[in-house]
């Protein structure tokens, strides 16, 4: 079992990163206490039966998959759910799914009676290498993605890399965009062993990995106003890709990997990036104008004052936060 | 001026307060910063004007006075306006008003984009010698009072306690519920003030006695999980009896006034509670059967566990937490 602790203002907790895990959740979760499984209907329900059987006391609440999904429409149910079924304040949430699922049900976590427990269970390789941790959770409204939410820790993040093994190719190599952003931005060697080795083979391993280099960012700047924001690399383009295609057409990792190839500017770097990007059949070429992105890319400007902030790397393994009147 | 300092888990915070405040309100605000000025439609304008005058960036949202629209549908209503605003992260909501527009303002600010700045300009007494601190926010839901919120400190509290004059007489009797309940529960002194000197020639020494005495249980207990509690002295019995009027024909401090004079046992100190409220001409009689209430305090319960807890108090100044089977 691999073991990561990450600290944070209002909790610290555990991460643990183990082939096999929802076959003994019981040493994991408590009986006596009442848990809201929430969980979208794309989940084998082979999962979701793990985690039901693993705590008597329980209420499953499913909903629907896809962004749009992430909504206050669907906050509300589950909230007027969890109320009809007399949730109270020593109740806890599993967040059981992808990063959506993380999104939502640990949002309705976070405000539900002030907040209650939450424990992420991740299922996607986007979700167990980066959105289980950090604290970043909310829903979408009509204008923006993550318009409404909070930094809430969880109490514990539970990673079996093994529910990877029915997750869609496609779905794979889009978590695998975020794995090589963590070798661009931070770790060399990282970088090559994901260009060069078979990753799926040791995915516990890799994930631990990128949790780690997540881990120092979100510790040094948990609400993500400086360092943090590294984390960043190839989403400004990709951020605007995705609402461009109304988070429809184009996965978040795939919108990344365009994002990292297209803000790339060494040639020599750009090349293996791009070498690194094949191999996991991401795109990297941009479909879009750039004009026709520009409006997108300044609507996810963070502040009215600031101008906009674009993570560069220039050799791999290094990043550096560049602000700058919008460029392209 | 009298100044208080409030350490809290996520920011400490200060509160000013002053007669005539709102007259200078250029040395507490910023007028490079965009503001949203969030305020009931009760509130008497030349109170938005002044705000509104001291910040050249601003936008106004008001919103309907009354318990009733403390709810999901105006919370998405503001967040949508500040949307189409093009409020960034560097904004900062100011909650003009009584504890209604800081619940709700502050769970506007405490969410939107993961939260942005929040100050609280209280201008009823219920608000500012009770609401306006312990960074409780929240909104209603069809089930429950506060069922959805967070804990979100504000950067700043502006208290001008002139605003009080053209409060009606029974809302500044409603606030005056609290301040009793302070003095019984932790300050006997302060409680034969109340009694016997007129409280409203000095309103800013005794906000300012009345916050301190809060200060002491919200920083001890910011979760509200242990001595915080304390604080809830008359409000179990308060709170059932503003469901059971559906928060309609009693106000918040009308309830509690009741809530106290039914909890409080030893008769020599109910003599002493009930001339004290009756000198501010708040309810003493419980008019609605107890085992009529017995479904709305179970359903205040906190955990499913746990047992009602009591706030009862022997002695003037002197509280305890009892934790009790319900009794009545």
């Amino acid at each position: 079992m691999q073991r990561l602790e990450i600290r944070s203002t209002l909790r610290n907790y555990e991460v643990l990163i183990e082939n096999g895990l929802l076959d003994h959740l019981d040493s994991h979760l408590d009986p006596a206490v009442f848990y809201v499984i929430v969980a979208d209907d794309g989940i084998p329900s082979i999962y979701v039966d793990k985690v039901a059987t693993a705590v008597p006391n329980h209420v499953l609440i499913r909903f629907p998959a896809g962004e749009s999904n992430k909504n206050l429409a669907q906050f509300s149910r589950i909230v007027d759910i969890m109320i009809r079924q007399n949730v109270k304040r020593d109740a806890c949430v599993i967040a059981l799914g992808g990063g959506l699922t993380g999104d939502l049900a640990g949002f309705v976590a976070s405000v539900y009676l002030r907040g209650i427990r939450l424990i992420h269970i991740p299922t996607t390789l986007i979700a167990q290498i980066d959105s289980c941790i950090g604290g970043k959770v909310g829903i979408d409204t009509l204008a923006g993605k993550n318009m409404i939410g909070s930094f809430y820790p969880p109490e514990k993040v539970l990673i079996d890399p093994e529910t990877l093994r029915t997750l869609p190719e496609r779905h794979r190599m889009n978590g695998m965009a975020e794995m090589i952003k963590y070798g661009m931005i931070a770790d060399k060697d990282l970088f090559y062993r994901i260009k060069n080795e078979d990753v799926f083979s040791s995915m516990d391993y890799f994930i631990h990995r990128s949790l780690s280099i997540k881990k120092r960012f979100i510790e040094a700047d948990e609400r993500d106003i400086g360092i943090r924001q590294s984390l960043n690399f190839g989403h400004t383009i990709g951020h605007a890709l995705e609402a461009y295609f109304r988070y429809e057409d184009l996965l978040h990792g795939e919108a990344v990997a365009i994002g990292m190839a297209t803000i790339v500017s060494d040639p020599s770097v750009r090349a293996e990036l791009i070498a690194c990007l094949n191999k996991y059949h991401l795109p990297t070429e941009n479909p879009v104008p750039m004009d026709k992105l520009k409006e997108f890319i300044n609507r996810d400007k963070k502040s009215r004052k600031d101008l906009l902030k674009i993570v560069e790397v220039s050799e791999i393994g290094t990043s550096v936060i560049v602000k700058s009147q919008f460029r392209f």
